[in-house]
């Protein structure tokens, strides 16, 4: 691909695409507030899922992923509920998270299988099937080509903010624009999968290519944030391609869709780490001369969840020793005598020595709200990874002891 | 071994032992308190260590290890600073340690090789040499058969209580003695090796079973515990055995000492986990009905380094969700469906299903100081682990983002 392919921030979230309506409505889950989001196709869209690693899995993961191998990569309407996970809630969350389906089926006019559904709160604790179907039908009401930041508002637990991108794409073929939005905040590690997300685009894109490229993103963004190391039961992002902007997206040009997709995700997966419970700092670990790419990954993520890294941020403290000590028990190849490391461009560490003399300004660094550390394993190799992740507060500890009580 | 062996709890740490003295003093390594151990046995000793896995690891493990092969299994002295790590700082470091090798030696009347030495506190600051000399002959002129008191004070870092135990163990060949001292209190998964430990015995035993005793007792205790997740640059854990008791202990007899070992051992572990940072309860986790012992010793970890399931406990909610989606993470086989979590005898989800009408009973409980959890991975298997740790409080935070500032 040697076409010009260019992509700028746009407004709009997850009804940015054209063929895509949305909405988000109060249904007595939470206590109050907006609690249930339906997204709506004008029409069946090729639809992509990427769903949690861990082996206790939600009700609504499990039907998602039966829904979507019965429908062949299809889907007409996607439906998020905050407020409670319906997870280990026995058969009786299995009926509840199939009666939805059927409901939204009867509103939308399609078959229970071209829905997905998800949710995201407390682990459990049964979900009220009678307040999701009233909710069902107000949400339905509700849809909206401009009903982006209520859905957004929606899917939030105890997330800070709302978190929704667009982007637009321009292509020799023509334009096609990529939407989305996505909730934290808490059990964020998600390998393989993540957190909740809903992405669309109006690019015509065949189901099984939709797949291939929303896998490769969430590998780049999703997956490369932790906030506590913690990977749900219910972490799931979806992807769904209208066709409505008239532009079809093939092999070829496979690359304008996952800029288009970068853009969208990387802001949302930052988002996430910025509004993490109790954060106060996005950082940004850098893992270089690593054995392999592999083992990059490994090692930025132990010092993105260590304790002490973060806690060390969180206090301003330029205590470099900590990310030495943590990449030193990442188990993978690391040589102390050739190792570095660097706060922004400030060094503090490097062939086996301090360089304490820069602490103050290291000290003066991280009272930034977003700060760069890389960490050099000293092992000559070329592997090299990127992880986000955000500071640990007094608050973290304040929000998770007192979340359901 | 059908022979009656028994073990009794005895009071005198580290000195408890015949033919061990040991001392504490003040050299200004600390801004102020006890921060030098000298640990003597009457002559040179059958010696043991378990050092950490970490690949940064700090002169002060690197120098023990060198030693320990040079001398064949023999210590004539163990040397334990607090205040500073000496890790990470170059061949200036080395040079302290191997200085302060050297003038133990020169105290003690033994080869430098005879000389262990350890070091704690932060990383990437220089021990001062000149501090530590003077520190050895005030500690050598101090040492005491009954200093224990003062030595296990002076290896204190941010650890709320001393941590020192003993037991008398009596076998049909006669009785001999172990004690130990320890300290924490972050930076605590040792895997496969520990934080900083001292332990003796007056019996007589030789220099590889003492080794082989040793790395199954550290198995089962100090490897068995967690504070934070972190594996420290500078873990060790030592083990004389003087044979002032008169008794010795061979390939038959190993048990009487295996046994002595854990008792001592045992409690230890457990009080750097309730000396952990910002903690106020000990909590055991058991995980049963795993595939294999190692995979349930790796979701018991997996449950013990949880913020999630660590800030529920501290916050007294019984949120056993948070241990299923834990356990589902754990990487090891588990089914939903057969899975089981009790709080205490309090059984709050078991086949699928939550029994939520237990839910006060069980905050009830959770208000106890010790806490007992256990899951079951619900594989019909027969794996089994213990693993300790503590909860998780906005003290560990406020602590370790204020610990060097």
């Amino acid at each position: 691909m040697n076409e010009r392919i260019c992509v700028e921030a746009a407004v709009g979230g997850i009804t940015a695409p054209k063929g895509i309506r949305a909405s988000g409505v109060a249904c007595g889950i939470k206590p109050s507030g907006l609690d249930l989001a339906l997204i709506a196709p004008d029409r069946s869209a090729a639809a992509a899922a990427v769903f949690t690693t861990n082996r206790a899995q939600a009700a609504p993961v499990l039907l998602s992923r039966e829904h979507l191998a019965a429908s062949g990569g299809r889907a007409a309407a996607i439906l998020v509920n905050s407020g409670c996970a319906n997870a280990c809630t026995g058969e009786g969350g299995w009926d509840v998270a199939r009666d939805a389906a059927a409901e939204v089926s009867a509103q939308v006019g399609c078959r229970p299988q071209d829905v997905l559904v998800a949710s995201t709160g407390v682990i459990g604790v049964a979900l009220d099937g009678r307040k999701v179907a009233q909710g069902i039908q107000a949400a339905h009401a509700a849809l909206h080509a401009a009903g982006h930041a209520d859905a957004a508002r929606a899917i939030m637990t105890t997330d800070p903010f709302p978190k929704e991108r667009a982007a637009r794409v321009d292509t020799p073929a023509g334009s096609f624009t990529v939407g989305g939005m996505a909730k934290g905040s808490g059990m964020i590690d998600p390998r393989m999968a993540t957190m909740i997300a809903v992405l669309a685009t109006d690019a015509q894109v065949e189901s099984s290519l939709l797949q291939d490229a929303l896998r490769e993103v969430v590998d780049l963004t999703f997956n490369a944030i932790t906030v506590d190391g913690e990977c749900s039961t219910n972490d799931c992002v979806f992807l769904l391609a209208t066709g409505a902007s008239g532009v079809t997206v093939d092999g070829a040009s496979r690359p304008a869709l996952v800029q288009g997709l970068l853009a969208v995700c990387q802001p949302l997966a930052r988002d996430i780490v910025r509004g993490g419970e109790g954060a106060t700092k996005l950082m940004t670990v850098a893992v270089t001369g690593a054995a392999s790419a592999d083992e990059a990954k490994r090692a930025a993520r132990t010092i993105a969840n260590s304790p002490l890294c973060k806690t060390a941020v969180h206090g301003g403290d330029p205590n470099w020793g900590r990310f030495v000590a943590a990449a030193g028990r990442a188990g993978v190849a690391f040589d102390l005598q050739r190792a570095g490391v660097w706060f922004g461009s400030i060094e503090l560490f490097r062939h086996g020595r301090p360089h304490d003399d820069r602490a103050s300004e290291a000290a003066h660094y991280l009272r930034r709200p977003e700060i760069d550390i890389r960490v050099d394993l000293g092992t000559g190799g070329r592997g090299e990874a990127l992880v986000w992740t955000c500071d640990l507060s007094a608050e973290y500890v304040r929000i998770n002891a007192e979340y359901r009580t």
